[in-house]
């Protein structure tokens, strides 16, 4: 059974975002885009049809000005208080539809490690599983505390595909070697969300149902994609690349360089750390 | 004499700056912060009390909602047409006054070479010298079609202050090397401007002058100052430091990367740099 996936969210509401989805790189063919444009177009390129936006309704203006270019493939969509992730992704509900969706944060910036961006990647596994999968990558347990993480076991036959038997918010690192532990891992080392997922709208009514029961609290999505994971067949997949946190310090700078080392730029951004750091020891003498 | 310079213009109009000067980055003190708002910062910390930043009307909004906390110091003046950078400068005659003035373009980042701003270095020395004053660099004739370039000589008993004799907007190899050589430099470079100038209101007369003249043509600032080396002792100044050209390929990049090496971020952009060159080589494998 195979997934048609045509449409996408991208979660842009967070307060810590400070519009880094709108900062501006150069991406792979040199032209200077902002990050959520070359999110976009790697959708569009990856054959999804239809981008909402989550984003806060003060950053409208702002938002429009950039992705006007797009019409009708891109909707705005407010959300219109910070209760949490999971209530995000519920703000999408209504543009998504009954259909599957490819969902990814907009904070941080993805870099295939092939000729495929890693949003195709996902896109072209979800599409021949035909079923709800979410990219991981190993974490060490140091880093657990900002990640949702996976229980679960390799699929029979595959290297870089897993049956997800459970999800845990930042589990601490008891919790996880209790629960989250995937064999043939290094040690230390969990499978935690890379921040893309393909999702059914079967989420949605996870959802709907976990804010019906407490709708004065923050509403998170690794519950209910626990609770996704007893319902449906849901994998988790390795993709070959990176990300960049455009949240962290340097980030923006992280993400230029590790897009620009993957790609037509290549020579050119060598050249550039080669010029500044030769200056930076003339100016030190 | 000394010069008091209370008064400063940033030119932030140009069809190529694509709001680059919003674009931004990382300050030396690790703060996320526009270009504009790192250059306001230098121009207040080295003794500036007012800034009127020169934009295209289109981009109010935009400029507004960054500038805004700096409350009565900074001042948008809005060019109402792209006549040209002489014109931009005389759009901001009624702010600035019969004052001397801290003239910047927006679209390059200034690195000090040493505890202090370039901003700070140039306004020290005209304070000192009492007169108007460019910063320049010494550039390679094959760069002359993009800056405008002095004639002048080496002030007696100086060696990084000249007395400008005349200036020529981006002047041909053969022109340069008849009429601005200038004693010092390496073989076949000019001393040309590097975007900094401390200059006196008679600018604005002399820019007035030229454009009732021909109130149609692209107003140039070069024939003005020119001209003011003709009337009033205007010198040139060699700072410690550098630019980057944000609009250049990999301009913003760049930017940060100068920005960062010289500061306390500067072993943790080092530090960026040989965890993304080790995974670039990894992913490589």
């Amino acid at each position: 059974m195979s997934l048609p996936v045509k449409h996408a969210l991208i979660t842009a509401a967070g307060a810590d975002e400070r519009r880094l989805p709108l900062q501006n790189l150069t991406d792979r063919r040199g032209d200077w885009k902002p990050v959520i444009v070359i999110q976009i177009d790697e959708m569009l390129e990856a054959g999804i049809e239809k981008v909402g936006v989550i984003i806060r309704p003060a950053d409208r203006p702002a938002y429009e000005a950039v992705l006007a270019p797009y019409g009708q493939r891109v909707t705005l969509v407010e959300q219109p208080a910070p209760l949490g992730y999971g209530h995000a992704v519920l703000c999408g509900r209504e543009f998504v539809g009954s259909h599957p969706f490819l969902l990814q944060v907009s904070d941080h910036l993805y870099v295939g490690g092939g000729q495929s961006s890693c949003t195709r990647q996902l896109l072209d596994l979800a599409r021949a599983e035909g079923c709800a999968l979410s990219a991981v990558q190993p974490t060490p347990e140091s880093q657990l505390c900002h990640y949702g993480t996976i229980a679960g076991s390799l699929v029979a036959g595959r290297s870089d595909l897993y049956q997800i038997e459970s999800v845990i918010e930042k589990p601490t690192p008891t919790v996880a070697e209790q629960t989250c532990v995937v064999p043939g891992l290094r040690l230390g080392h969990y499978l935690c969300f890379f921040g893309m997922h393909v999702l059914t709208p079967t989420v949605f009514a996870l959802l709907e149902t976990a804010r019906a029961a407490a709708p004065s609290e923050r509403l998170g999505l690794s519950p209910a994609l626990a609770t996704l994971a007893t319902r449906e067949k849901y994998l988790a997949a390795r993709l070959s690349g990176r990300r960049a946190d455009l949240e962290a310090r340097l980030g923006v700078f992280r993400a230029q360089l590790a897009l620009g080392l993957h790609g037509p730029a290549r020579e050119a951004i060598l050249a550039v750390l080669a010029e500044e750091l030769a200056l930076d020891a003339t100016l030190r003498k």
